[in-house]
């Protein structure tokens, strides 16, 4: 196996930092020749200062070895000397990079939920038409993927697990005044503020459920969710004769991060814990309940309604979620200020790339106006 | 795809019998070319009548048909016209005819674990040398086998799940006074007199272990077995990463058999019952108290020695289960009747098949002059 060179988007939030954790420790088979940083510009020089890299995109440049080219993030995702992207940013900030590598034929290690949840149909036709290779990095996608592996069979049902986040079994008429504190401790899983909101709303597992309806072509009616609070089975499938397959680990995502990058290998790495089954002792599954998780209601209503649905649903989960982390908002306003903002969008059915770009602005706006009303400050 | 010819070597057993279950719901896929029964002549009868095969072989042969040909169970595994043999009998009756099947280089479908245990070495080096494809039954291996598709990566550690049989957690002290029917009643399986007698003691346990040795080749030390009652979750294996695949489905032996049959491809049936995970509800793991079962203990021992050891285990495991079923025995002489045995015992270190068989026959011998010592007659 040769070395694979590397290009991170998103290099400075918490997938594209534990990448980094993977390329170093593993310095003969991944090498970084890019890096994109978000805000954290800081870290984004440390980076640079370790690895090297030939290209890197920032949107604020700082002094750097002359050795370093400046580039646009679409540049780097398609640069000829790049043959794996690592999409790590978050939001609709990876949907354009991420375009521009599948046109490049690049395999991408895709981490960035809202790139498929905005514009599945076309990223899903584009890395057909140019043979670029999605490999997914979230824990259920990549179990989901490893479990597909070798069969002939179509997935016949699919089973996301949600872990319930902080607040399953919280008492629900107290969820109105839960604090960002409360929320951005996630019992299981270590991860950026917003992913982590997303998944005390349940939303993060909407997202998901519109993820794998385009990554596995499975219908809506055919995705499960279930809630599995040790967050160990990461998820299940069902084949047509009945047998069902389900990946497991301790909850970590070097795991799933360093397969998308060994893939078709797989690297022995005694940083990632060796789940012991027995010290677990007990794996159980409950039902959600939805009433309970609006947010989670919302994401598969606009995945199953499609167009530029779920590309609204995305802008107006990042406004509402922005808010609620500035303490603008109740916890609980995060799902009315998304439905209404729904409610407010007329849907276009096949939407172009364009189109999607502009529900997104008409959501973002939309929705913030919507926020004003519910604004605590 | 076309129809498989399919011949069944122990029909009139309880694995054989669910195979034409099979058979039976899909004409199109699968046809009987050959049956060969054991002792109950008047099943097999009734399965000639039904499944009109070419090549039936019995030890009792009756008025059949003209159109059908009285064959040995070798002939009948080796013919040109069958392509895939099950190998459903039981004890060391599957031997020869899976070897003759195996250096015909027949797809053979794997029920009888004494094949493997007995001469796991020589059906190995067989098969690949005929480039005969073994498919394995057992629901354990069946997952295992289903986990490991379209994987690169070698196999790190193997977790085999023991229901327990009916005597997990019966208090140690009255083991010696349980009768036939108490043993005989398996809490999820259902399955034929003999095994169900070698799920209690764990002997199957560990005859499945020396068989996921050859199977898999793996090493004793990294196959786990834990115990899980419900026999939800047939086997798991972890790959060098730490990803561990699973492989689940209510306890029925129509699933893995089907599979075999169907493989690569899978069939809808909906007589097989799709696992509802909320119902299920919890998944418990715990750890095997070996003091608790010595016949687990001695199998891993037989497996570890090699040699004709497991031969030795295997046939003074059947005196010894037959003694019990016959009530000449208690429950508790079994273990010792097969360790005292296997401490007579002389082993070759790398035996010709002869030798196996000559080890049988003489292990056979000492186990019933053992038990002879302890009978209750």
């Amino acid at each position: 196996m040769g070395i694979k060179n590397i290009a991170i988007l998103g290099s400075t939030g918490s997938i594209g930092q534990q990448t980094l954790d993977i390329v170093r420790k593993f310095p003969n088979r991944f090498k970084i020749v890019g890096l994109a940083g978000g805000k954290n510009n800081r870290l984004l020089a440390r980076q640079v200062n370790e690895f090297q890299p030939k290209f890197v995109y920032s949107k604020h440049k700082a002094d750097t070895p002359s050795s370093i080219q400046w580039l646009t993030m679409e540049e780097i995702a398609s640069h000829p000397d790049v043959e794996l992207v690592v999409v790590a940013t978050s939001g609709k900030a990876g949907l354009v990079p991420t375009l521009a590598a599948i046109q490049a034929g690049k395999k991408i290690a895709l981490a960035n939920k809202e790139v498929l949840v905005m514009a599945g149909k076309i990223i899903m036709a584009e890395a057909k038409k140019y043979h670029a290779r999605l490999l997914p990095i979230d824990s259920e996608h990549s179990a989901i993927w490893q479990c597909c592996h070798g069969e002939r069979a179509r997935v016949a049902r699919l089973v996301l697990t949600a872990s319930g986040g902080p607040f399953y079994r919280y008492p629900r008429h107290r969820l109105g005044k839960v604090t960002v504190e409360d929320a951005i401790h996630h019992p299981t899983w270590k991860m950026g503020k917003k992913v982590t909101i997303d998944s005390a709303t349940l939303m993060n597992k909407g997202l998901e459920a519109i993820e794998a309806h385009w990554l596995f072509s499975i219908p809506f009616d055919k995705i499960e969710i279930v809630i599995h609070t040790k967050s160990i089975v990461h998820s299940l499938i069902e084949f047509v004769d009945g047998s069902i397959k389900a990946q497991l680990s301790y909850p970590d995502m070097h795991l799933p991060i360093q397969y998308a990058l060994s893939y078709p290998n797989r690297l022995v790495n005694h940083n990632i814990p060796h789940l012991n089954l027995v010290k677990t002792n007990s794996l159980v599954f409950e039902a959600v309940d939805y009433k309970y998780f609006p947010c989670l209601t919302l994401a598969l209503e606009a995945g199953k309604k499609g167009g530029t649905c779920p590309a609204v649903l995305c802008a107006a989960d990042e406004i509402a979620v922005d808010m609620f982390l500035n303490r603008n908002i109740h916890f609980t306003s995060i799902a009315e200020i998304i439905a209404e903002t729904m409610n407010l969008h007329q849907s276009i059915a096949y939407p172009a790339l364009e189109e999607i770009i502009v529900a997104d602005d008409w959501a973002r706006k939309t929705a913030a106006k919507v926020a004003r009303k519910r604004s605590l400050c």
